[in-house]
């Protein structure tokens, strides 16, 4: 059972859209079982649209198409489809009178255009759309589906959840697919796939791993796909939960986890508190923390230091200690730590000290070199890392770490 | 001249990644004069990989692909190439040299997976990737060109703007095109648009507008095209004169300006220092601030006070108000951006107190009222907004809102 997306729109073409529209269908089919083949974006453009059909049509045994079917010209999807399965349009009553309902609601009057609206291909069956007055479509032909549904997200996601994926569960026997995401951090994709070799080459036929990188961060995705639900999820998590004894301190959470919302969810959990000092990572660090829901629970707040004379009046780090052994170092951030953790009155804090670039590296201290410290009721942590040397990253990856080394703390307390 | 865009990749087609590198792609190459005639998303698999180029090759001038390209098994685009082209891969001690580097200056040790990364089908000229160990791929056949890209997108970004687009601008007569981007703040599109009515209307038939909403800032793009280099710059600079004239305090910069590198600018020409006070931005400020490089000859630091109780240790807010007037009130905000710029001694402040949701919210103080203070050597100005209800789009919101505050402030003092 393989589907097919086609998104129809100059406006994707021209890059002034982003397609959110496929990921989040491709997602919807992928939980109901539907493998996606492919994913086109096609012009407002009749014939491009009609190859693209013959072409998708020739590969898969589901269609869904979005776009192209608002009031305005250069909407064209509906006579290219009449053209396809060799129909005429027709009035469809119930098709007005959803658009009438719609159009007594916002009190504006009907143009001929959307009464046009209205009329649909004759062999296909319209799919009422309760939040716009283009509606959808559905097609049978070869025991092949074809599916067209206006490109407005707010209009297409109901028709999808409600009406096209139950209706292609009934058509279809659906084999069941189940996805799990682990993810790693503090190591990057090919130290890991070393590690995680043996146990890749071993999985079953019916399991594929993904490695999907980002900065600081490596999602590992499993994907199993078997006749059976229950038998694909237990075997799904069977591995999960090898791979876990292989790698258990750098998995992190699963699937739509963040770190920040993992960190502050083992804080609330213990009922501790938290707080930052932060230098080169300069407020992403506590930005990061603040971007989730209710982290004022546990968060209490930050300083900045960004200057020296800062470290030194809010987070009483030693001028002797500055001058001998620079801002940038293990002396500094620990002291920048504990005496947050001091003044704020929490029981951790995070600091950083470090080179992000592009300017004020050294010999001693290139560009990307960064200390981080967690201080503690058990005391206080420190470690060095070298990053690399784009600012932008440095401050990503050194924020991650620094959370990663919190996690860890955490989870060892 | 017609492109397509073939972004290869299972997380893609599971939904679980947004594509966004097609639309900024697609951006990119219309803003060079390549219209863009499909975007294609296919699976890791050589077969549908093969079947994709070949289709396109039949459609389309020139084909750029992402993706495929990493260290591990399931990256397949390099052999498919090889077969696609009737070549072999060979090494290519160039590129070998960039991984070495790379994991150099991470201190890490290079794998045989790694190695493997620099062999390239003989027929291609290597594209060098400053910015991670896949290289990019150039080919050339019958005319037409194929360039495959890594799928990450800070790899792929710099290797199109740096190299790809550079080189089909020269592979290739295209028109002159001239695009000027003017950066404004502070309204709304539809807003917007009607003061620009007329303006736009009267426009030379060679140059168009495009309006590129981001949250709390519009972009106005204007595209000239023309045979002429000289005239077509000259007639579009002469439209941003008129532009300029109409909604002067509405622009803050041009083209690949941010909001914080003008604000910085502002501070270093006038020998001036920032500091920060935040509640609701959570440190988003001071973040956006020391992206800039160079920020640390302005920004001195920042008491991020979270909890009321920072509010009132590091930044002298009165109990009193506190509890009269709420945390979220003109009292407070004034009070911290005040005593932030005191007791950090800098020459401004800004300070940030709001209810950013999705808790917080009271019949009197919605989610998303946001209070924001600059405090100067000429007093302390103070404003309130009202922002919509998602967190994380009001801490940006809000955070705009305040550079754009302050950057008013340095420009009439």
């Amino acid at each position: 059972m393989k589907a097919e997306i086609i998104n129809i729109g100059d406006e994707l073409l021209i890059g002034q859209v982003i397609n959110t529209n496929a990921s989040w269908m491709a997602a919807q089919l992928n939980l109901a079982g539907i493998a996606v083949g492919q994913i086109s974006v096609v012009a407002d453009d009749a014939q491009h649209i009609m190859n693209s059909i013959t072409e998708a049509y020739g590969r898969a045994d589901i269609i869904l198409l979005t776009g192209g079917l608002g009031p305005t010209k250069d909407d064209i999807t509906k006579h290219t489809l009449c053209k396809f399965f060799d129909t005429k349009l027709v009035f469809d009553e119930a098709s007005f009178q959803n658009i009438v309902k719609l159009f007594g609601s916002r009190d504006i009057p009907i143009t001929g255009l959307n009464k046009q609206q209205a009329e649909l291909p004759e062999c296909c069956i319209p799919i009422l759309n309760p939040n716009g007055t283009a509606p959808g479509m559905w097609f049978e032909k070869d025991n092949k589906i074809i599916v067209s549904m206006p490109g407005v997200p707010f209009e297409m996601k109901p028709m999808m959840t409600d009406k096209v994926i139950p209706s292609l569960a009934e058509k279809f026997d659906l084999p069941h697919i189940f996805h799990k995401t682990i993810l790693t951090v503090g190591v990057g994709e090919s130290f890991l796939a070393a590690i995680l070799e043996d146990w890749e080459n071993a999985l079953p036929a019916n399991i594929k791993l993904a490695y999907l990188p980002q900065p600081g961060i490596v999602r590992l995705r499993l994907s199993g796909r078997d006749a059976n639900k229950e038998e694909i999820v237990t075997a799904v998590e069977n591995e999960v939960a090898k791979l876990v004894k292989l790698i258990p301190d750098l998995i992190f959470g699963y699937d739509d986890d963040s770190l920040e919302e993992v960190v502050g969810t083992l804080l609330k959990a213990k009922g501790l508190t938290l707080a930052t000092a932060e230098s080169c990572t300069g407020g992403y660090l506590a930005h990061r923390i603040t971007s989730v829901p209710g982290s004022s629970h546990y968060f209490k707040g930050s300083i900045i230091a960004y200057a020296n004379e800062i470290k030194m009046k809010f987070l009483s780090v030693k001028e002797s200690d500055l001058s001998e052994h620079g801002a940038v170092s293990e002396e500094v951030v620990k002291q920048m730590a504990e005496e947050a953790r001091l003044a704020i009155g929490t029981d951790y804090a995070i600091a950083s000290s470090g080179i992000a670039g592009p300017d004020g590296g050294t010999e001693e201290k290139p560009v990307g070199t960064v200390w981080l410290a967690i201080a503690g009721p058990n005391g206080t942590l420190s470690k060095k890392f070298q990053l690399g040397d784009d600012r932008g990253r440095n401050i990503l990856r050194a924020t991650i770490l620094a959370l990663n080394l919190l996690r860890k703390v955490l989870k060892g307390s």
